[in-house]
């Protein structure tokens, strides 16, 4: 099947092929068994007081970096989407995923997209429950993420002042890689950190531990369009509020230090200002964080919440607004 | 605002514009009002047995006739997405819609957009609640719609040897519209047959019936590909049954014998082959059938299911096999 182009054999078999993998992935389970891909519509049995939905669309010319594989396009695609699901406290159960697909695709291209989905269902233990193939110029992909709640759910707008300020994992890494994968001397010492762009995964064992403690967080958002933008968004949600931002204590991985050099670029930039990140922005119970302190070793607290209605940041021992500036489609 | 382009204003107002509109037009609505499009995902209060969620992805240059307006490509993205609820036998709550939108779409064209979604969600009484906009080079509209179902939700493999083949409204008049739109002689005597294709609707009063006899139908589904390919796709999932249609009872408006004939074409290519009619095809169990024929005025009989494990269509006394052919994305 190697260089078969996915226009010789058409849309029904395209998914009649991701419907077999996905079969022979599945454990025994009645409602999806149920509710194939080929129905006109996937059920998905209530058994949470909610359900919570996100959509994301990714299109080639500005999701997929050049040199991404279609594996890594797919699985970019099932992570941005459940992203959103961790960001409402809530567990992934499923998702749904139309396609745009070239004609000119190669089937063995089409295999590795369609894995890249399916491994990083299995990754997340979710199920893909429904799609839609279509013919465009580029690969374009769109999911809708399906999660389930209780109660506990968290929107964005529970912040209190003296509320702490955390984030998982390390910030500025995909810019960084972004910068590598687009420049000629991408050696492979930079490996890792070119991956965290073209692979992203998601803080899961995180957002288990804020599941296990509703009382924790009074808010969480996913930083996709850089942290100052998401701080943005969250202060639209609390107006009277003010965020102030420890610089020191963003969380980074050194060797970016030395890739912003290289390409003459401010860290600080790297670190607010591009996203990418797939990695949780949260505010604490300041109480509630001091009783679990040692679970929480994997957040890192960056500042906290205040009553002075601006986001700022210290930096230098000097007090500076952040410009709250990001990725913006149809704008950058 | 007239001559403005989205790419003035860029993704985050124009969202903002669509979420102003969209909360004008609420009533109160407690868990809606929660979950705003802004959060990271939207919540819907699970108050039933299932949640059904279909997934349809619309592109410019296949889906929206060239002579399709901004308003027109709005409501088919929710008719189309909601028809796949209604195939469930379920009833339509929501819906989620991602874009992919060109720089140089004026912000008229977009006001006009977003109307023809939330005219139609209003239509449909659904809620709005996800999306996400990008910058895309022709016009992308992916929804996901959500409905709710309890045990009598309908699959596609109920079908059983005696059930009645039926199917709601007129079938071909889409057909015939995308070839008086194609001419230039489409004059507006033919306005009603063009409008069918520009701006479907749904049979929602159908489908309320169909939900008040949970017994009657045996499977539902919709016809978008056309009925030859959707009887098909029935025969698949209920492979040792055939399907005996009588080509002479297929419903359709006389005005479209007339188009056919203009254009040189059969019009059983019309009502057999086109599709876009977003009507329901359906199996009945006879004998509920009959108990409540009177209220089922508005279903047409058009043959039975027997056991001869062919789809045959009897058309001038003779039969023959229905070729299962209709538009296939990638491949035509």
């Amino acid at each position: 099947m190697n260089n078969e182009l996915i226009s010789d054999i058409g849309e029904k078999e395209l998914i009649k092929i991701l419907l077999d993998k996905r079969d022979k992935r599945l454990k025994s389970d009645d409602y999806i068994l149920k509710s194939s891909y080929h129905d006109d519509a996937a059920l998905v049995l209530n058994n949470s007081k909610y359900t919570v939905m996100s959509t994301d669309m990714l299109l080639q010319h500005s999701h997929f970096p050049v040199k991404m594989t279609a594996y890594q396009m797919g699985a970019k695609c099932v992570t941005a989407n459940v992203s959103d699901i961790l960001a409402m406290n809530s567990v992934p159960d499923s998702i749904l995923i139309s396609m745009g697909l070239p004609p000119n695709m190669t089937l063995e291209e089409y295999d590795d997209l369609t894995d890249g989905i399916l491994d990083k269902c299995d990754e997340y233990e979710i199920k893909l429950i429904g799609g839609d193939i279509n013919e465009s110029d580029e690969i374009i992909l769109c999911g809708t993420s399906v999660g389930v709640a209780d109660e506990n759910v968290k929107l964005q707008r529970g912040v209190c002042t003296g509320d702490l300020i955390a984030v998982t994992g390390k910030l500025g890494t995909p810019a960084a890689g972004f910068d590598l994968l687009n420049s000629d001397n991408a050696s492979e010492n930079y490996y890792d950190i070119i991956n965290t762009l073209l692979y992203p995964t998601l803080p899961l064992e995180e957002a288990k531990i804020l599941r296990k403690y509703p009382l924790l967080t009074t808010s969480i958002t996913d930083i996709t369009d850089g942290l100052a933008v998401e701080l943005g968004h969250l202060h639209d949600k609390n107006e009277n509020l003010g965020f102030e931002i420890d610089y020191d204590k963003i969380p980074y991985d050194e060797a970016i230090k030395d890739v912003a050099l290289k390409f003459n670029k401010k860290l600080s930039d790297y670190l607010l200002h591009f996203g990418e990140e797939f990695e949780l922005l949260l505010t604490f119970n300041e109480e509630e964080y001091l009783k679990h302190e040692k679970e929480l070793s994997s957040f890192s607290i960056i500042g906290k919440a205040n009553d002075s209605g601006k986001i700022t940041l210290i930096a230098d021992n000097t007090v500076k607004n952040i410009p709250v500036k990001g990725y913006e489609h149809l704008k950058d």
